[in-house]
C-alpha cells in the first residue's frame, strides 16, 4: 500500500499555515494578561501554523518539509503578528476563519495519511500520523501556552473529524480508489464533519467508568462501599 | 560495544503497552473534574502506553516501532478506554498492576538499552535511552495532562529503578556476559529496586543546598547575611 | 550554502552544557516547596544543558551529538547537582554566570546555524535551527517544570539576541565572508545583545492589538462598541 502522496501546490500550503498561524495569535490573545510579547506571539504562531507538519515529518523520520522552504516560516509568524494587531478585525470574520480551518485540517490529514503510507507504514499508523500531521499544531499551542490541551476535553470534534478523515482515506486506497479521489473525499469528511460538529455542538462524552460491577464470587472489595 | 538487541515477542510488548494505557487511564480517572472526552483518554493512554518507545525512536532517529504495526495503537487506546469503564475493578487490582508495571519498566529498559549500544551509542547515553524508554511514557502523560512531572518529585524510586537496571546491563555486557542474560539481570534489577521501592518507601531525597559555605577571602558578599 | 560547519573543542562545548546545567538547577532551586528530587534535579540539569542541541539534532533528523559521547549526560547531571549543592555560591556569581551563559547561546547559534546550512537548509530555517539550538534548552526546562516559558514573555531579551546572531552569521556567509570569522562575528552579535539588554533592561513590546480599525464601507460590526 505504498502509494503516491498527496500533494497540494505550495500556495494552498502556505495559505493554510498562514490560517494557523493567525488562529494561534488570536487565540493568545485571551491571555493578554500574561504579558506574552512579539516573539512569544511568532512562537505560538509558528507552533500552530506548522507545528502539526512538524511532528508529522519527526514521527516518519524525515527533515521537517517547513525547513526546506523560506516561506513556511516567514508566513507563519508574520501571520501570527498579522493576528495579534488585526485581532478586532479578525474576530469578526470568526465563520471564515471557522470554515477556512475545517478545510486545513481536512487537508493537513490527506497531506500527512499519504505521506505515511507512501513511506511503508500500515493503515493505523497512517491514520494517527495524518490525524496528529492535522492537529498536532493545536497540541504544541496548548502545551507552550502551558494550558490544558484543548482538544482532550469536551468541545466540539476537532480531532475526531480528522479520525473520520483519514479512516475514510485509507479505507478508499484500500478498495482501490485513485489518490486524488480518495484525498479529496478526506478533505469532505473532515470538513463536513468539523464544520457539522461547531453547528450542532457534537461532542465526545466526558471519561465516565462502569459504576455497578457484577459482584465476582470470591473477590474481596478491599474496604466497605460505604467508603 | 555493537550487541544484538534484546527482543521480546510481540505479544509481550504489546502487553506491556496495554499494561501502560490501561495505567495512563486510571491515573486521568483521578481528574474527572476537567472533563477529558473519550479521545482525549485515548490519546493518554497512547502516550503512557508507548510514548517511551516513541521517544526513545525519535532519540536513535528511527522510524518508531509502535508506527511500523497496526496493533500497538489498538492495544494502547483500547486498553486506555478498557482502564476507563472498568476504573473500580481495576483500582481493586492495584498490586498486581504496580507487580506488571515493574516489568514492563524493566522489560523497556532493557529492549532500549541494548538497541541504543547495537546501534553504537556509547554506554552512558545508552542507559541514558533504556531509562526514557521506560519513563519516557510517564512523563509524556503528564505532559499532555498539564501535570508537574510525578517522576521528578519525591516518591517511590521509579526512573531510579530503571537507572539501576540499565548500569547493570551495559555493565555486565561489557564484560562478557551475553545478552540475554544481562538483560534478564537488568529486568530483574529494575523490577526489584522499583518493588522493593514501593513496599518500604524508599525514595531519592529532596532537593536541598550546603546552607553553611566557608567564607573564602577576597570573597565579599553581595548581601548582610541578616536577609 | 552548503558551507563548512563552524565548531569548538570538546571542552569548550562541555563547559557550555555545564553552565547550561548549571543554571537549571539554579532556577529550579526558586521552587523548593514543589519537592523536586535529585532525578528531577539531574532531568533539569540535562534539559537545560543540551536539551537545544538535542532538539536542533531532532529537527536536522541527525543522531543527537550529546548521545554520542559518554561526557555530555555525565557532565549536564554533574553540574546540576553541583548548582544544587552550591547555590549559594554561585548565587553571589550572577553576573559572571549571566556573561558565561551570553557566550553559551553565542556559540550555540552558531553552531546550529552552520550545522543547518552544511545539511543544506535555506537560510531563514538554518536561523530558526540555530536559535533553536540556543534556547531550547530553556524552553525545555521550563515545559518540564510546568511553567509558562520564560522567553515568550516579556523580559530581557535572549532569543533576539539569539536572532540578531544567527540572521547577521547567514547574512555574511552570503557575501562570502569565511565561516570562522562569520561565526565568531555571531557569537559577538548575540553575546552583545544579550548583555546590553540585561544592562539596559530592553524587551520587546507585549502583545498588543490596534484597537481602532478604520471604518470599512459595508463591513458590519457584529456588536455596538459600547460593549
Amino acid at each position: 500500500m505504498t502509494e503516491a502522496t498527496f500533494a497540494i501546490p505550495l500556495w494552498a500550503d502556505l495559505l493554510a499555515i498562514g490560517i494557523g498561524g493567525l488562529q494561534g495569535a488570536m487565540f493568545a490573545a485571551q491571555f493578554r494578561d500574561r504579558r506574552l510579547d512579539l516573539l512569544g506571539i511568532a512562537i505560538i504562531g509558528i507552533a500552530a501554523g506548522f507545528g502539526g507538519g512538524l511532528i508529522r515529518d519527526l514521527l516518519l523520520n524525515q527533515v521537517p518539509v517547513a525547513l526546506q522552504q523560506n516561506w513556511y516560516l516567514i508566513v507563519a509568524s508574520g501571520a501570527a503578528l498579522l493576528g495579534m494587531l488585526l485581532e478586532r478585525l479578525f474576530s469578526r470574520l470568526g465563520t471564515v476563519i471557522t470554515v477556512l480551518d475545517a478545510l486545513t485540517i481536512g487537508l493537513y490529514c490527506a497531506i500527512g495519511t499519504t505521506k505515511a503510507l507512501s513511506l511503508g507504514l500500515p493503515a493505523i499508523p497512517s491514520v494517527f500520523v495524518g490525524v496528529v500531521a492535522a492537529v498536532g499544531g493545536s497540541i504544541l499551542r496548548d502545551m507552550l501556552l502551558n494550558l490544558p490541551i484543548a482538544l482532550m476535553h469536551v468541545g466540539s470534534l476537532y480531532a475526531v473529524a480528522a479520525v473520520a478523515g483519514a479512516s475514510t482515506l485509507v479505507t478508499l486506497l484500500a478498495i482501490g480508489v485513485p489518490v486524488f479521489i480518495a484525498a479529496t473525499i478526506c478533505v469532505i469528511v473532515t470538513f463536513g464533519v468539523r464544520v457539522l460538529a461547531v453547528l450542532f455542538r457534537w461532542s465526545l462524552p466526558e471519561q465516565r467508568r462502569i459504576e455497578r460491577i457484577p459482584r465476582i464470587a470470591g473477590f474481596r472489595r478491599p474496604r466497605q462501599p460505604g467508603r
